[in-house]
């Protein structure tokens, strides 16, 4: 059975190239990235390269780049920085972040933090204005995800990071505007370095590289709560995973490259996905139905409600048949509530969530692709709402 | 020219079959474990089969074991869960610990822990005495660790443990007690599911797994500062590394399978080792001199000094000549102030610890190396005595 693989938002399928390159990677650069012997010089020289390279591609400067395990931790890092901030400060949270980010909330009331969740409109997006209402004098902090893994809704990172500089200018008090970005790499035009932000995160596995290493950048340094050996700037201590940064610049390299056409070619494909869907009856788009608000979403992620059906019910029969989707975030898969926690904050109703299911796309995507699982998902639903009225 | 490969404390050579199988895995299991479908159950399954063999290695359950991206976050796992307990505290640290621990103490302190740190005695060996002196009533942590990666020293930590718990009984509050185990590893038999600690850090990349890939021994769950998706029993969220956790079950099993005849080998290498030192003037043992001590420390790792020849020169020069030593640990040989922490905290002289170097060995290290190692060393020393007086 040929798998037809649409859950690309969790992970991409690895990039060709990629597993030989880490395999040659582990045997030629096999030192301490921080020994001083001549291995130790090798590994260390890679990870120059690697950072020059990711550097150009974000139009960053190399040392605002640090090398992470993935974009969790690139996110806790910038979010345990924080602890060291006075108590009692403002700081803001979209109410549709990663759990990586979100979850963070409780730890930080415990330590008397001022939380705000900023909710996005009912087409998923936070406008300028719904921030400023909930900017304060004391607000040290706004964290929003450039690309929602669920919804798909795409956040003027660039108008949010305006709003917060004029407001920190008159308030005479510096903001970090802190972006999730995992879901635009590669995908969506974005380069940090031209952003007035503070930091951002990416991960490698969302492009078809090793699970395991991702990227932060950081306009300026924070003062990490955790330590270590000094590397990465001593933000994030640890012997660096050479093998598995140089395949994170290469699948940059590659993605990034090739950003516009990746854009392009996801568009028709998401064109295609409503113009089928459009033709089941009792399957919704959740968001962009009305297709003059296309250009507010990624094309590589469409949510729909099978609605009475269940979400995950419906996952489990389209992988039986070969089909890969998902219901909402891999990373709370295990848990539905919370998995819920996006769409119920995007005015999604809890019916229409719970029978919610995700499809995203990528390089290798097809249109035969999108077909095929049209057609079987108009077979399943059909057959699936017999049982659920 | 032929390397002498003689800093395996810092990294290990990759293991034979490592790279063909991370290549393999990244192929196999592409699936993001979190996901529901198929090629999420597919990647799942192999982190279920990881987990047992780790476990059954370490004598451990499944559910103590903690996947990581290594040794440094096995413990920033362990010391940022101390965030949440009631301020002022106490907590004992060693003043030999690695880096990832010992850095710790500013944020700790900064947030009013109580800190004190247990000292060796000259032998580099903390006993249950000196620990026991440190021992309050409102001692809530103590981090020991298993085996210096600098002097070498290998602590009881049975007898430690031991100490603690009887501690804790008499006074009824209970102590977490962490070892940093990564120089044990495949080395030296242990296992902590046989020892009544409460966590220990392992890394791959020491015996010849993937840089960025680690574990942590958890006999009970913490509550960890970070959040996220729930992965790993919401103590180490972030997707997990699918190809290298695999390739660190593959290296564990190889390794701890081996420990005894590893272990036999290493006694012999440091026994030839310390014959051919002691012929060469000028350089000296800086731990265990005395044969009769030689069981208190690692077989695999030589502290020398060859001062005043500074320890940095020498080992700059040993490279250039095909020879990787380090001095002391390389995850702070950027700053060689804070290198000589753990050998100044030993007893060691500082005249001592600038001219030191490490020597660490491992399984495919042979008599031949040692040979040569001592020849160029010998020949080296020599030369640079007429510059350094």
């Amino acid at each position: 059975m040929k798998l037809i693989y649409l859950d690309w938002a969790a992970t991409a399928p690895i990039l060709k190239g990629i597993p030989a390159l880490m395999s040659k990677s582990l045997l030629d650069f096999q030192g301490n990235p921080s020994s001083i012997h001549s291995e130790g010089k090798k590994a260390r020289e890679q990870l120059i390269i690697a950072r020059k390279t990711c550097a150009d591609l974000l139009e960053a400067k190399p040392e605002q780049l640090i090398f992470t395990s993935g974009g969790t931790e690139s996110n806790s890092i910038i979010l345990s920085s924080l602890f060291r901030k006075n108590k009692g400060a403002h700081l803001i949270l979209s109410a549709i972040e990663h759990p990586s980010i979100y979850e963070y909330y409780e730890s930080l009331r415990f330590f008397g933090f001022d939380i705000d969740f900023v909710k996005p409109d009912s087409k998923g997006i936070i406008s300028p204005d719904i921030l400023l209402k909930l900017l304060k004098p004391n607000t040290i902090f706004v964290s929003i995800m450039a690309v929602n893994n669920e919804t798909g809704a795409i956040q003027a990172i660039d108008k949010l990071a305006e709003t917060i500089r004029v407001y920190e200018k008159a308030n005479g008090r510096s903001i970090h505007f802190h972006t999730d970005a995992v879901q635009t790499l590669g995908k969506i035009p974005f380069k940090p370095g031209l952003l007035n932000i503070n930091s951002a995160s990416f991960s490698a596995h969302k492009i078809g590289g090793p699970k395991g290493v991702g990227l932060l950048y950081l306009q300026k340094p924070v003062q990490p709560l955790s330590a270590g050996g000094g590397q990465e700037f001593s933000i994030r201590p640890g012997t660096e995973n050479t093998a598995g940064i140089i395949a994170l610049a290469k699948v940059m390299d590659i993605s990034l490259t090739k950003v516009n056409s990746n854009f392009t070619h996801a568009k028709l494909l998401k064109d295609l996905l409503i113009t089928e869907l459009s033709k089941i009856k009792g399957v919704r788009l959740l968001f962009g139905s009305d297709r003059k608000d296309q250009d507010l979403y990624s094309p590589y992620i469409t949510s729909i409600t099978v609605s009475p059906v269940p979400g995950e019910v419906l996952v489990r029969i389209l992988s039986d048949e070969g089909i890969q989707v998902s219901t909402g975030s891999a990373c709370s898969s295990r848990n539905r509530k919370k998995q819920m926690r996006i769409l119920l904050a995007s005015d999604v109703s809890g019916k229409d969530a719970a029978g919610s299911i995700r499809i995203s796309t990528g390089w290798s995507s097809t249109e035969t692709d999108i077909i095929n699982f049209v057609s079987v998902l108009k077979r399943v639903t059909l057959e699936l709402k017999k049982y659920h009225k």
